[in-house]
C-alpha cells in the first residue's frame, strides 16, 4: 500500500492528484526552467497562480465583489490577535464560546480590550453549538466572533447567527459545503484542513468594514496593507498559495462545495450511522444536532480497548485516529480530501473492531 | 535547456538536488504513506524533520547552546514588529540605516516607542556601510539593528560592530560566509534567499535577552511563546522548513559555511572583474569596500542600453536581472543555490555585450 487512510487533524490529507501535479511540474513549473518556489513573487507567473488562487476561492464560495480575498501567514492564531487590534475599538468583543480554539480567540482579545462571552457550551465540555437563541449580544459589541467547526470536540455550526459583524474563524470547515459570505464581515482560514499545506491563512473580508479599523496598527497586523497590495506587500509563502490553487482547481472539478457537501454528507454519515449502530460501544462526544461533518469524535467502552482500537487501527494503515488529550477518545477527521474509500475501510473496521471486542 | 540561469532577488534560486529530492518523495514521505504536507505537525516523522533543520542550523553557524532556533511566519516584515515590542521598552532602538529594508524597520519600530539613528548612508544613495567608528550609540539603547545586506543597493557589512544588543536582519545573507552568532542577541532570516522556499523565517536568538521581553503581548508576537514550545505552539509551515532541511543538508555536503563563502567570494569576484575592467561600461552602485557577495548592483551607460542587456540576456535565459526601481539598472542575485555556472555565463554574457556595444 503506497498512502495511508489519512485522518490527521491537521494538517492534512491532500487530494493525491494535487501532489502528483505538483510534483510534475516541481523542478520545472511550466516551462519556466525554475520550481514555483524560485519564482520571484513580482513576476508573472507567480501573480497568474496567486490571482488564480483569488479568483478559484471567489467563484467556490460565490465571494461578493465588495470582499477582499487575502493570503496572510500566522494562521489563525495570529488572526486572533489581527481581529481585535483592528477592529475592537472601545466596543466589546463578543465571543461565542465552543471549545479550545474559540477560548484562544478569547484570551487574545482580552489583552487588547473589553470582550463579553455571548453564549458558550463549557458546562457540558463543548459537546454542542449553541443554539441562535441564546446568544446574548452586547449592545456595544464591535463584532461577534464564532468558531464554525470545533476540531478536537467534533462540533459544527449547521446555521450562522444573523448578527452585525460577525467573524468567524472556518480553518476547520472553509469549503465544506456552500457559503453565504454576505452574513460574515471577515473569515478567516489556516489552510492545512481544507485548503491546502500549512502556512498561509486565507481572510476573506468586506471591504468596508476593513476601512473601519484602527490607526497606526504595525504595518503587517494592518489588513488594510494586505488589501492595498493584493497580499503582495511582503514576499507571501508562495508554495503554499500555488498548492492553494490546486487544491480549489480539484474542488472545482469535484463540482464545488454543493458537491462536496454531498460526498462529505456521505462520509460523516458512514461513521455516525456506525456510532448509532453500536449499541453504545462507540459513543460520540459531539450532541447529534452539533454533530461535525468534518471531525468525527468519539469514545470507547475502556482505555484498554481504546488503546488497542488505535494500535489495530494503525496496523492496517489508518493515520491520526487518536482523539485529543481534552477529551481523549477517538478522533477521525474527514476534511474535504479524504476519500470516501478511506471513510468506508475505516467504518468497516470500527464494526468489525466491535465484533471481535 | 531544462533550468533558466536564475538571478531572482527572492525567492530565488534553489540547489536542483534539494528540489528533486523533494520531488522524488512529494507523494509519499519516508515510507509514511503520505506526502511531508500532510504529517501531523506533531508526529515523530515531521518532528523529525523539524528538530533536523534546527540541528542544521546549529551546526552551520555553530550556534552557541544558550541560543534559541526558532521557525516562525511573517517574514522579515513582521519581525520589523516583534523586535521593537518584545525589546524597545522606555529606551532607544537605535537603527542603522543601508537601505530600503532598514529603513522599514525603523518605520515600524516608530510605531512602538522612541528610536535613534546609529548612522546612515542615505545621503550617498546608500551606497555603502557605514564605517563602524561612524556608529553613535545612544546611551539608552534598547539594542542595536543593522540589516547585514542589502539586496536592493548590494552592500554588505564586511565587519559587525562590537556593542551591546545587536539585533540584525540577516534575510539575504545569512549562511553566505562563517558567522560569530555569540556578538548578536537576535539575528532573523526571512528563507527565501540563502535558505529555501518563502513562508519560513528563522530567528536565532540569546535566550537570556528572549526572557527580557516585555510583558503581556500577543501570544503569537512574543518569541517566548515560540522559545517555549519548539516553534510548534501553534501549527507551524511544515512544508517550507522540510525544504529549509534539505537545503541546509545541501549545504553541509558543500562542505559548510566556509566553503560556499569561498565559491561565492569566486562569483561575486567573476562579476566584479567585468565590472573594474569595463572602462566604466558597467558601473557599480556599491562602494569597493560595501561589495555585497550576494546582490552585485551595477548600470550600463543608458537606459537604452539597460533595456537591451536585459532583453538579450532573457532571450538567453537569465532570469532576475532587472535592477530594483529606486536604483535603476541590473542586480544579479548570487545567492548560495545560485550555481558557479550560471554566474560564468552571465559574466561571459556581459564581456559580449559590452562588446558589441
Amino acid at each position: 500500500m503506497e498512502r495511508s487512510y489519512n485522518f490527521n487533524a491537521g494538517p492534512a490529507a491532500l487530494p493525491l492528484d494535487v501532489l502528483k501535479k505538483a510534483q510534475s511540474e516541481l523542478t520545472n513549473f511550466k516551462n519556466s526552467g525554475m520550481s514555483v518556489m524560485e519564482l520571484s513573487h513580482r513576476s508573472k507567473e507567480y501573480e497568474e497562480v496567486h490571482n488564480r488562487a483569488q479568483q478559484l476561492l471567489r467563484e467556490l464560495l460565490n465571494i461578493p465583489e465588495n470582499y477582499e480575498v487575502l493570503f496572510l501567514q500566522g494562521g489563525a492564531s495570529l488572526q486572533f490577535t489581527m481581529v481585535p487590534i483592528n477592529f475592537l475599538g472601545n466596543g466589546n468583543g463578543s465571543y461565542v464560546l465552543t471549545g479550545s480554539w474559540s477560548k484562544k480567540a478569547l484570551k487574545e482579545a482580552e489583552k487588547i480590550g473589553k470582550t463579553t462571552i455571548a453564549a458558550t457550551s463549557e458546562q457540558t465540555n463543548f459537546d454542542r453549538i449553541p443554539k441562535l437563541n441564546e446568544l446574548s449580544i452586547d449592545d456595544n459589541a464591535s463584532y461577534v466572533h464564532i468558531t464554525s467547526n470545533n476540531t478536537i470536540y467534533g462540533t459544527q455550526w449547521q446555521a450562522f447567527p444573523t448578527v452585525e459583524n460577525l467573524i468567524a474563524d472556518m480553518s476547520s470547515d472553509i469549503l465544506c459545503r456552500p457559503l453565504d459570505v454576505s452574513k460574515f464581515k471577515l473569515i478567516y482560514a489556516g489552510a492545512q484542513k481544507n485548503l491546502g499545506p500549512s502556512g498561509v491563512t486565507v481572510v476573506i473580508a468586506d471591504k468596508n468594514f476593513l476601512e473601519k479599523g484602527a490607526d497606526n496598527l504595525p504595518t503587517m497586523l494592518d489588513y488594510r496593507t494586505h488589501s492595498k497590495n493584493n497580499s503582495l506587500f511582503n514576499t507571501p509563502p508562495t508554495f503554499a498559495i500555488y498548492m492553494l490553487s490546486l487544491v480549489l482547481e480539484w474542488l472545482k472539478d469535484q463540482g464545488g462545495t454543493e458537491k462536496i457537501q454531498e460526498t462529505n454528507n456521505q462520509k460523516a454519515s458512514l461513521l455516525y450511522n456506525v456510532i448509532d449502530e453500536s449499541n453504545g460501544f462507540y459513543n460520540g462526544h459531539a450532541q447529534k444536532d452539533s454533530r461535525s461533518i468534518m471531525n468525527v469524535t468519539f469514545t470507547l467502552p475502556s482505555d484498554d480497548l481504546t488503546k488497542q482500537f488505535l494500535a489495530e487501527s494503525k496496523e492496517l494503515g489508518f493515520v491520526g485516529l487518536n482523539g485529543h488529550r481534552s477529551i481523549g477518545g477517538c478522533r477521525a477527521s474527514i476534511y474535504n480530501a479524504v476519500p470516501l474509500e478511506s471513510v468506508e475501510k475505516l467504518s468497516e473496521f470500527m464494526i468489525s473492531f466491535q465484533k471481535k471486542a
